[in-house]
């Protein structure tokens, strides 16, 4: 499909805003009640859903509930299961790491060993972040010829470390044997690309070992998930796009990059994001508007603060509108219902405005009105060819 | 899929109940009319259908018509198109011959060949199965060193024969040409695993001949279809679950030993069903309930004898539903409406009731109600994947 739409893509000035409240799709509180968006006021979606197509999708797969960065490549246009994402780059995206192509990063627990070399503890007794980051602090020290060595903080005794330089592979075995008593193992190339990587982690183990010894109980560390950045072609390659990315969240930017959009450092919130969208409306083609805090408030399990987060973006839609974008979609990346604190698999609702489209009465922005809408249930990956379909930069197939 | 699912999937205690009412989906008697499942009073499953989501299922693929194998397999979460079952081992199914992995099945015509061995009838002049089953205990006497030889009736003409025994394999031509006026094949290995049944098949034919010899119309036989039982990975791999069929007829008690299902034999009738899905509920975590009858029914052609068929189902649905199963599908395995007396293609109305759940305000169980339903029409070898998920035994696919 990429292939196809490669080949049919036409360049225009027309301008596609997709944005996302994260999580956004919910459940009742009580069986035969109304979820968060359904119970959310939401005048100015719920006018925008009658004057739009509406649907639900579904990222992964059915039933399947995906991660943030799944979850945000399906929205992209990228069927997330062919786009892999290591552990390793999971977590340096996790913390807002600005991997390059090539970097390797790997998952890195502080963990505890006994006078014999075996790991007593995975977990190092689970020391708190700040311990942590004290002891990334004390890797510093590491210098390994010919390779920037990078150890970050993630949470608890879980750090992550990248490794840049010319050369690198992620064709690496882990040393966490995901076992007590016994040693962790040397990382090994399973590749030829992947030697000079696995002699690198060879040393950068060694020398962190020396830098530990003596601060037990975190005088180990163990690796594993080795990653580099998958190889995802650019939005401004498949689509011919020049995209923008408006994120509050390191994650969510650091996703955008992966598919080559640019970013705008520093904001703030939802008012910052407008400002930006605004300031930047004739750069750009594609603009990526990311909300946070509805997903926050549903893993918290507070029902009633993400409905208020699903109507603070709704006070800001008039904004958006003002600026009379040539498509714009308005959804989640899944679905994270308050009364499970979790992401779920359930589909998400979408809306699609556009100027040729058949919008379908659908009267409010919620689940169930959105599965009555003209679409139905679809995967997320094809939302994107809808929008550049709508924006007329798609060329007909065949004679 | 199967890779994904098997990875994610968590084993945990809660409970699913998939009752399948066999060829449940049907057809108006006349236009603007309504089908079966729309006319039957049920009042137990509308007010289930209210509470759940709802949807149309579609087993192999838009306007192919099911057998009930590849129907069972997509219910049970196996894209029926990926394991196709030879029609040796369909046949053996359909009379609940207890096949075992590396057993050989092919379908046996019992034929009449002239003076010259030429066949002249493949159906030897539709005898009845009652001679049908004479002829099988005549061979009985047929003996082979190493391998034991099963030949049992089907119906009319039709017979299986199965062996058992070390190093058989499937790879083998067919004896039948589907033609009359010429002698019948020696079964060919088509790959050097099939050589010794090819061998011993050929000796089967031989020893058969000599003893049908002077018993004609029937003094042939002629066989196709060999077929080794699919490599088909169980319920309890992919999915982590203990499952239970309870099933009343053998075919589909055979389908479900396809997948690694226990199975309960003896079963009489629905009440039967019910009494050992309650006594059984704390051993299992899926159950798989049958009832025959509106399949049978709608092969009839008897619309209102199938209506009182999906009626008596309505009536025991308490019975399930005061175990309190985690998640509840009601369903069929396809169409069979008894205007056409034969399965079709049409999709096939469900329902999913659990607790996270998005109740669509379905009003009552029927065909067109249910294509209103949240979900509109889906695969059928992805319900699974939902009652997983609504069971909570699929853990998040990426960070």
């Amino acid at each position: 499909m990429h292939k196809l739409l490669h080949d049919l893509i036409i360049k225009n000035d027309k301008k596609i805003v997709l944005l996302v409240l994260d999580g956004v799709g919910g459940l009742p509180q009580k069986p035969g009640g109304k979820t968060e968006l359904e119970t959310a006021r939401t005048p100015n979606l719920d006018k925008l859903a009658k004057e739009s197509e509406c649907g639900m999708h579904i990222p992964i797969d059915f039933g399947i509930t995906p991660g943030s960065a799944p979850g945000h490549l399906a929205l992209f246009g990228y069927e997330p299961l062919h786009y892999p994402i290591g552990r390793g780059v999971v977590a340096a995206m996790g913390i807002g790491f600005p991997m390059k192509p090539r970097d390797v990063a790997a998952r890195m627990n502080f963990a505890t060993q006994d006078e014999n070399g075996n790991i007593t503890d995975r977990r190092a007794g689970r020391i708190p972040t700040e311990k942590c980051a004290e002891l990334c602090e004390i890797l510093k020290k590491i210098s390994i010829p010919g390779v920037e060595v990078s150890v970050k903080p993630v949470k608890d005794y879980r750090a992550v470390v990248v490794f840049r330089g010319e050369g690198l592979s992620d064709k690496v075995t882990d040393t966490d044997t995901q076992k007590t008593g016994v040693k962790p193992l040397d990382p090994e190339a399973t590749a030829p690309e992947g030697e000079k990587t696995a002699r690198l982690a060879k040393e950068f183990v060694k020398q962190t070992f020396q830098l530990l010894k003596d601060l037990s109980p975190t005088n180990a560390c163990l690796l594993r998930g080795f990653a580099e950045l998958p190889h995802i072609p650019s939005m401004q390659d498949l689509y011919k796009l020049n995209p923008l990315a408006l994120a509050v969240y390191p994650d969510y930017r650091g996703v955008s990059r992966l598919v080559g959009m640019n970013v705008i450092e520093g904001i703030k919130d939802l008012d910052e994001e407008m400002k930006h969208l605004t300031e930047n409306w004739n750069n750009y083609d594609f603009f990526f508007v990311h909300h946070k805090y509805t997903d926050s408030k549903g893993e918290d399990g507070n029902f009633e603060a993400k409905v208020k987060e699903i109507e603070k973006v709704d006070a800001v839609i008039h904004k958006i509108r003002a600026l009379n974008p040539d498509v714009l979609i308005v959804t989640g990346d899944h679905s994270t219902p308050a009364v499970m604190k979790s992401h779920s698999g359930h589909p998400v609702p979408f809306l699609m405005n556009a100027k040729n489209i058949r919008s379908d009465d659908t009267d409010s922005f919620g689940e169930r009105a959105c599965a009555r809408g003209i679409w139905g249930n679809i995967r997320t990956h094809v939302l994107i060819q809808l929008a550049l379909s709508y924006a007329d930069k798609i060329k007909k197939f065949g004679a």
